[in-house]
């Protein structure tokens, strides 16, 4: 039986999470779990899973209670820790999952890891803290999962990781028009169903920035092995170019269970039969496309900030974070997000980017910049 | 340095084998040499690569001798068991690489098995022979192959093998036009360079008939779990899907030396310059479709004789030998050759296969009333 904690258990992610443990009920006990507002379906999720330890942001007047017991309330930061845990499934939004990430690791766990921002922001000293304290970071998104698989039984060079991006809703909208679209446009995404950050990252490809990013950490690849593919039906997931020039692919129907199970069973697969699996009975195609860097110009600056390195990745997530918002809250134009991000990128300067502090420090001033600009 | 032999060295495979050869002249020290009726290219890759070993249909006049010195004539069977050689190459054609085979199998060899026809025929013998002398079967063919990399470091239950098939030329003609096929026709292979014979399977199916027995006995995978999907572009070369639904495909250019020195080199996987890489510069596009039954009958009656098993499969394919030799000269029409076949496998009362001279006898009591058949 594996023993998990959920950080951000009523998200998205979170809620798959707990579809798979609810398939596989004897294969895990839930000690923890911790999330943000939604206190009313944490609340429904103790009932269910009786973890010993809970945490949200506000905690309630009324404390939260299983069938037979009342769960301790325990900071995230300490419940990654804790003796009975084996492996922390992240997926919290934004900079906040780099703590709980990084003392996961500190304990030696094994850290499935949805939330993008702490390998984004810090990659380098997780990749550190994982292999200094002997814990390990899965990948749990969808593509850095498909190069995992692909990997797996390989110990050969690898010529390039071939990640693919549907190209979001604005793939083949004409450029001119990208200035004047809504945020409802925007949150249409043609392929995943996913919560509203990330869809906007996914229009802007600031998402696939981010996934380049992480598996660049992930799987130890130099930048300039890394390529992105356009490939709107979202069928495969992610490629691996090996020495031979032999390319192995991982695909599948879009469904974010299917990775989160892999994460959680690595290095079994288990037959589950919520996991839609690839129909051969029908006709269909998949295509692939260049990248237009003219359409996405948020993937550009985002890995031009990856490969300064320092505190900069902490500033772009970071002030992506403020402008999506921003977006979302008509409160500027959706080419205006690159715009700013880049206009912040360029008034930071550089932390050395060795300590956790470092990195929130930079996030934090990001932040207030961001929004200041924004304002202004 | 790996010593090899290659049975089958003026063929398709047997030059392309030797191209790697060429491409890694400091890996490899080339045993023994084996070609039928073509002494004169047999000749050229003897002052070439000076083999010790040298054999041929019809010993020319002649012997053959490299710079320094000349090479022993040395039958096949023997050429497989010397004790310097460790893997063999069999890119044979057609039930005389049956023998040799089993020959280098029970002298624990590495075998790289690219002529299909002796593990079509005789399929549970060879991975008998592999587990009882320690030897072991390496697949060549490019679909086999894919699967092959696809299984790297996964021991998990496969659901399906997804063994991709071009469709061949006439993958969109219209049934009723298929009586009057030529062999000119037959031979344009939409995507892959191959010999005759194997040509005009592909455009029957047999040959996707042969990968599907062949993975079948490769991989100890139930009939029922192997699946054949067109794909018209040749790029995915074949997929496997696993217990969680999760498909991993291989793919490529098509081109045979990727498959040739991935088992020549397993577990390694080197750069070579002469095997194309995908191109990820321009937009391309990926099609699959179900198989049409009625179009290619050779591909079910196939499938249907390797699942009776005994020594069906045998007759199969030395009554499908015959008739494509048999349509290529002229003497039936293309439609004729399931026609042929299932005659002569109706007629057929089964040897138990447990010997090679079963599977043998078999063969040449098959060829013998093909050619009956055809003549009367």
């Amino acid at each position: 039986m594996k023993r998990i904690v959920i950080l951000g258990s009523t998200g998205s992610i979170g809620q798959q999470t707990l579809d798979i443990v609810r398939a596989f009920p004897d294969e895990f006990e839930v000690v923890g779990l911790a999330a943000g507002h939604n206190v009313e379906l944490l609340a429904e999720q103790v009932k269910e899973f009786n973890p010993k330890h809970v945490c949200c942001i506000k905690p309630p007047a009324k404390a939260f209670s299983g069938p037979g017991f009342t769960p301790e309330f325990t900071p995230m930061e300490d419940m990654v820790c804790l003796d009975n845990v084996d492996q922390v499934m992240v997926a919290l939004m934004g900079s906040v999952g780099l703590v709980p990430t990084l003392n996961a690791l500190k304990c030696g766990k094994s850290v499935a890891l949805s939330n993008k921002e702490p390998i984004v922001m810090a990659g380098g000293l997780i990749k550190e803290y994982a292999s200094r304290y002997g814990g390990e970071v899965l990948p749990v998104d969808s593509e850095p999962s498909a190069i995992w698989q692909c990997l797996r039984g390989e110990d050969n060079e690898i010529l390039r990781l071939l990640i693919t991006a549907s190209g979001g809703p604005f793939r083949t909208t004409p450029i001119e028009e990208m200035e004047g679209v809504t945020p409802e446009r925007a949150l249409q995404h043609p392929t995943w169903k996913m919560g509203k950050k990330i869809t906007i990252d996914s229009a802007t490809l600031m998402n696939k920035a981010f996934e380049v990013i992480e598996t660049h950490w992930l799987f130890n690849v130099p930048w300039d092995r890394i390529e992105v593919v356009v490939h709107p039906q979202s069928t495969i997931h992610s490629m691996v170019e090996f020495a031979d020039g032999s390319v192995k692919a991982q695909m599948g129907p879009p469904d974010m269970r299917l990775p989160i199970q892999y994460a959680l069973f690595y290095p079994k697969r288990l037959p589950n039969a919520m996991i839609p699996r690839l129909d051969t009975k029908k006709s269909h195609s998949l295509t692939f496309e260049p990248l237009e860097p003219a359409r996405y110009p948020c993937f550009g600056l985002a890995v031009s900030a990856a490969k300064k390195g320092g505190t900069y990745p902490a500033v772009l997530s970071a002030a992506d974070e403020v402008a999506v918002q921003a977006f979302l809250d008509c409160k500027i134009g959706f080419t205006e997000i690159p715009r700013v991000i880049d206009r912040v990128l360029s008034e930071h300067e550089s932390l050395p980017g060795d300590t956790a502090e470092d990195f929130l420090e930079a996030d934090r001033w990001a932040s207030g910049r961001t929004a200041e600009l924004i304002g202004g």
